[in-house]
């Protein structure tokens, strides 16, 4: 999971919960542009425990969304860093606006995704050669995984571990939970909600 | 929000999303043992930013469960703080086995509570004299509110803001994090799945 300054706090840790029910199945990575504390929007931070560069082998790199997504979108050092890693993991998945994130690094050109349906306008203006979908909780386009805003990135990560693992895992994992996983990426409220269809 | 060693990652990160959206109209605080990192149990640590002792001030007092409440039920010192920490609070919410550590301290004596419903038999060992109540998302009872596990935290959450605050608060905090809120104590489909009723 990439975090930086300015993260949604439900953006990473909603699928860090599920991916981290998998017990020894998988192994959580905290990964940031600097090491250490990083503050969420919100105020609360949480440690990043690997630099985000180099080598990282990761199967799955997950990258939130949040007001931090602002500067970022501007820093084309941080970009090029996210176009690399995503070229290096076998899945990506996004949650809420970090689909602008890859999205302005080039990743999603021509691809199908979506993101948050309160900040549509701002995050589909950062990648105008993506496919974007309005009304959906999340979108699976070959190994990019984007979901719709904070919460649906529970439902996209619980579809990621049933793409990567099984579905079991993923009944599992909601089930532990307590979690009613929305197992239908077309469900999708808020679209409708936020005048987007 | 109370964090210790071994915390649940919902737990924490579902109600603080939730309270986070208030902006103005609430400030977040993580208060631990001892302040600095915390490890959760799936791996990923938070930073607490004051201990818990003293003269906190907190309108809303918040506990998490997870594995590391087994260690803490039997440790004196903190349950006399929480017992302390509980009585300065104008309102209390736990999530998921934080209802085990209340109980230990305990303040749910007499006072319906629930609990997750997976380590529901080692929960409510924990307080022989509370009125568990095996089938609730959620059971407000005064100025505790008890929730079911893990996820059970959001919708909790959001009964509390409409409590202290007002519904509109508690809505805008859904529609803005794209979830929805199961805004019925009573529903809790995890009972039955778990042989509880």
């Amino acid at each position: 999971m990439l975090v930086f300054p300015g993260f949604e706090l439900l953006d990473v840790f909603g699928p860090l919960e599920m991916f981290g029910r998998l017990s020894e199945r998988a192994r959580l990575l905290v990964v940031a542009p600097a090491p250490g504390p990083v503050p969420s929007h919100q105020g609360p931070a949480c440690v990043a425990e690997a630099a985000f560069a180099g080598e990282l082998g990761l199967d799955v790199l997950l990258v939130p969304g949040g007001m931090g997504t602002r500067p970022l979108v501007a820093d084309p050092a941080f970009l090029a860093e996210l176009r690399r890693q995503c070229g290096a993991a076998r899945w990506v998945g996004s949650i809420c606006t970090g689909s602008a994130l890859l999205a302005k690094a080039g990743v999603l050109d021509g691809r199908r995704a979506t993101t948050n349906k309160r900040s549509y306008a701002w995050a589909t203006a950062q990648g105008p050669r993506v496919q974007w979908v309005p009304e959906a909780r999340w979108v699976e386009d070959g190994k990019y995984f984007t979901s719709a805003g904070v919460s649906a990135g529970m439902d996209m990560a619980l579809a990621l571990i049933a793409r990567t693992l099984d579905r079991a895992a993923s009944l599992e994992a909601a089930a532990g939970a307590e979690y009613e996983w929305h197992e239908d990426p077309a469900w999708d409220p808020f679209a409708r909600m936020n005048g987007l269809v």
